[in-house]
């Protein structure tokens, strides 16, 4: 049996997540409305170490202040009670219509200006509760059709957006980091930073950047066929993996939001293996929380709610064990170096080469003999029949 | 009837296209070997104003010194009978085996070495040329398995790698620059530098990144079902579309290369609209080759070859003209209005105003009418079919 | 400008096409109701032929009886008035949470046998109401999890329930054929029947399945990266294209039911020439509505939802006149000779030929010469930049 | 350690798995030419117990009758000697440019009358080896472009082709069924029968479709998002499952062709799971070969072939032993009762009740308390993390 999880591990859970009421596309909602109060509470009785939210998953939308204060002095309570951890917050900028074509790059400059104050608000909220990240999901910023968005003016007001944001953070004084989560389409035709890469060039324009990074969800990459794994490890590599969002996705089709492992398992295996075990040859490492942004499946009702989201933490224990046995396996370290993948961190420069002399090296290309270099084979293959294998547990 | 191209429709094409001779995963070549001056010869004839080439192309693998010099004299010479200018160069680090696990990223030291010279060389013959842009496509440059690969390590050294060809083109004094292309899969199961994003993010991590820009490719957006036109778009607003490939693909599947506009036809007219008409409401231009990187489908033979170099040639001027006519239609003009798509470029801020004064401006968010103005539409639709209309002629 | 429709033209409109008051997966609704009735005469008036609906569009779940009854009454009276024809009925078999595991396929079988219930229930209401098709797309029959399904006993109880259902219609003597609607995905992770040639193999094997066809949509076999002139080609080789949904799609993701037109420009021509031409070479032919089953964008409001709905039709009525132009050009005849797309039709053994005769004859294999027949090209490209130009009103 | 398979495993391969030289369509070969002889005798070592090949794998293309004779005598003497067992045969209609535009559909009719005489040739080639299937799989048969085929007579002449072959096979009285293999797309744009449904739609119209089935790939199926296990399962509900082609795919993209398992790992699990133990209320079994098609990647050499070869074997066997325990679980099969999977093997209407019974019982509708059901949930996701958990040996 796998072990239970405890808050050592880190995870931590989106109230979205467990809380949603299983509303979708094509149907009405098939669960009641959670308690925030008691879903950290049964998050904590599970073992999970943190939380997080949108402002709309905590305060309904159109609350009155009073009733605000009331319901996050009861959050706060409940947090301290538990010992759960708010390690991250977010903004809904796109269940209300007034956000229908976006917030910090809607065509409406009032609408803009009033999605600045939402987040500004929340940003405060964030602080005050100890979040370290601040996540931003421009879910409703694109467009169905290319002539409806001025692409140049709508990146310059993206930039606009978060780089006043990140000022604020910087006056402020708050100990807090932007992390932007790409998604390539839906509820949107196409959305701006569809990707990973697409955030991350968008960030190297910012001008307060050095507090910006990203929050890649597994699902998000993998709707445009794109290898989460790659995808992180590119964040790692910029400095920039600041938060992440775990979940299951099968294929290129509609968000699915499935349970962590519940898509493609041989990816989580990987996933997991950098995340706790980082790079083969060294380098950046993320010690972040192990977020889950999943959704339990329509067809659940409260209970099936809370299996579920054991679920997700009960897979990444299994994938975290396994993964560790195979770093440790000698057979594995043995078909590292067959593969010549412990290789690559030797700079194809020597020390002190410089490419004048790799140019004067007749050893380099005149003399080199490509056919007989051509012929060795890399045993990709072998290496990935272990990883397979020890994800599997069958060795 | 379409008009004949010239020369200052700035049309180019790879040599590789229209000599592909035809061999696929699945098959053998259908089409014998053209002679590349040849080549250059007929693309003139059509109203061509530039080519381009891999190393290979030109010369063959392996070719000696003596060889080489005679081609490339040769080729120098149809250049200056016909006009044509070889506007591009790029080089071939992915058919030879050699380059089985990449050139720059190899896990094979040696290999990376021998790849850094086959590009150098190359390089050397684009200034003499006079090329202006120096093409790198990393087809090779990925894994098909997780484990395969140290992403970090790979990314150092894809950094090391350009940065010593951008430093090498600074200190030779070449008036050249490099443009990365990105591509998701095939041949490998993923490539490093993915997409449009991936490739601007890894450019901000460079040393000589003023020189080294992209080379989008309408295809292999598509491949990741990401939006093309969006995705030059973002390159221009970070200043780095520095080359394009136009071509057509249907939907998420293998690498199609079609003729441009035989995939999606309406993204093409959007495409042609950004480069010849610019953002809508001002903004960086492209003003490079239009340039052809297609495949003549296996089915045709020779004569299909000219039908189709020219075809590419013939959508792209008709839908030039429809996007002339768009642009200029007061009815579109009141359509941009309407959908608010010329307000996105006012700031957010005022000129003069800080984030302090809008968080005091009530009518940002206090007395802010969210239904009222929720309620408004943003009138996409008849836009948008105003541009179909445009792209069909049939206004 | 575009011609205005006339019930000629054989348009038809779901109810919850322009109805949808635009609440999605992430979001709230940004429209409010609209009264069916009122949708009719907005219809009519805007030139369309004909409208469908499910139960639940038209008499709200849950309605008592003498409700349903007046409204049904009240419906009839404005489709007399208008004169617009109530040309398909379906049933909402996913919207509320009893489908949650879908109707004829749900586990529970209560489930099932409610589901039975409420189809019948609509059969007696689309029969009263003279609609020649019963449309049945089961958006909730399948599974995100394969071991939730036991896919054998599925389609066991999936032909029990049709096969009732069209037992029933013969036994009422209806004048009503049910249209199968595959969809792949969304809102289940696999739906069952998931695309045209799975419901044609179901079909297959259905007791009734003389009286059972199919409804194809446009985004449905898109969303699998699949050609739907093809998949609508083989329903009609099959005598079984008894319905079609017009929409608009941009590649693999989401089902965007976008304008007819909004999606793969060059796919919807070919569409309409199939359906409003026929096959090149003659054979079975589509002569039922022309029905739009799409969604006014979120960002619409109910103006822009009747500019939309207009927008369907003008689209499909460009697109028919350049698909006359195109049959009826020299050049596209000649085109097709060239192609040997007519030649297709000669079968390949002559009129009395038995296959000993062609095994005999050597001049099909011992004498044939494979290297001068493979070399003839069959200048598919150029026929198709022939229908790209026409397309585009551009010859 | 995973154990050794055996004959009784009932594993095959093709020739041209193994064989595959690795030339792709970015490439040139990356291994010599494996003599299919030694081969047979590696599989058999591995413990393989059958091999399958195209006429082409086996006997060169355009060989001597001579050369052909002694090829086959020789191939019959190495079957004997390792007891493989040679249970599959298939024609290649798809590399040789005669076949550019298909075989049975090639608009071409003498192509078609050639296709038809090499398809005979073979059949009598696998007759005489003592194969049970003949596999057909229609690469080429297809098109890039809408206007290039006539769909109407493609499907014509296809069934009359396939019509043909298989009155052949019962006149000559041979013990052989043909497969035929769907594909989507690659290497045409388009392939005629692109999935498991198409297929059984196209059988279902044949005049000799008793001996007619199919041959489903993972990855072709997975290349259209489609779900594989769900495929086979209803070519098993329609009797038409009589052979398997296993590999691995990950996600919409290029026929990747991996090792199976090496795709999507946990769909892999559920595949074997529903080869093994059926479907889990009973039915129709597959009791044929496995058989792998897949292709050891290009940067493996020699040894590495072999080592990809024994892969597949490995993660089949430790999938089966893993599947063969999920389903002796009590808490599994708890699980599928609590999920009423089982419940789904239940007619909905009762061994002697009637339609009218059913809508006289008041319980199915007028008194069926539907939110009182609506609410229980089905606990799906319990029953997933059971099979994840399984798969993984964690339980």
């Amino acid at each position: 049996m796998v072990r239970t999880p405890t808050p050592d591990d880190k995870f931590s859970f989106g109230l979205w997540t467990v809380g949603w009421e299983a509303r979708d596309q094509f149907g009405d909602a098939s669960r009641p409305h959670l308690d925030p109060i008691e879903s950290v509470r049964r998050l904590a009785d599970l073992g999970a170490w943190g939380v997080t939210f949108h402002d709309d998953d905590l305060v309904p939308f159109g609350s009155s202040d009073a009733d605000r204060d009331r319901i996050i002095a009861d959050f706060r309570k409940v947090l301290d009670e538990t010992g759960v951890v708010c390690e991250m917050v977010t903004t809904n900028t796109f269940s209300h219509p007034i956000f229908k074509d976006g917030a910090f790059t809607s065509n409406n400059r009032e609408v803009r200006r009033y999605g600045l104050r939402k987040v500004i608000r929340n940003v405060d909220l964030a602080a005050e509760l100890g979040a370290e990240t601040f996540v931003m999901w421009g879910g409703r910023e694109g467009a169905e059709y290319d002539g409806a968005k001025d692409i140049n003016a709508a990146l310059d007001r993206y930039r606009e957006g978060i780089d006043t944001v990140a000022g604020y953070i910087k006056d402020q004084g708050y100990d807090l980091r932007i992390a932007i989560e790409p998604k390539p389409n839906e509820p949107r035709g196409d959305i701006l930073l569809p990707t990973v890469g697409h955030a991350l060039g968008f960030i190297a324009e910012l001008e307060h950047g050095d507090i910006v990074g990203l929050n890649p969800e597994v699902g998000h990459e993998q709707m445009a066929g794109l290898n989460y794994t790659s995808g992180i490890a590119q964040a790692l590599w910029a400095g920039k993996l600041f938060h992440i969002d775990l979940n299951g996705q099968r294929s290129i089709k509609y968000d699915q939001d499935l349970v962590f492992g519940h898509g493609d398992l041989l990816s989580a295996f990987f996933t997991v293996d950098l995340i706790e075990n980082g790079f083969v040859g060294g380098g950046p490492r993320y010690d972040g929380p192990r977020h889950f942004d999943y959704k339990p499946s329509r067809t659940e009702d409260v209970d099936g709610v809370w299996v579920s989201a054991a679920a997700n933490m009960s897979t990444y224990i299994v994938l975290k064990e396994r993964a560790a046995a195979y770093r440790a396996d000698p057979e594995v370290q043995a078909a590292f170096e067959a593969s010549r993948v412990t290789e690559l961190a030797v700079p194809t420069l020597g020390a002190d080469e410089k490419l004048s002399d790799v140019l004067a090296d007749r050893a380099t290309f005149e003399d080199f003999d490509v056919d007989a270099v051509a012929e060795a084979g890399y045993a990709f293959v072998a290496l990935n029949q272990l990883a397979v294998e020890h994800a599997l547990g069958a060795r």
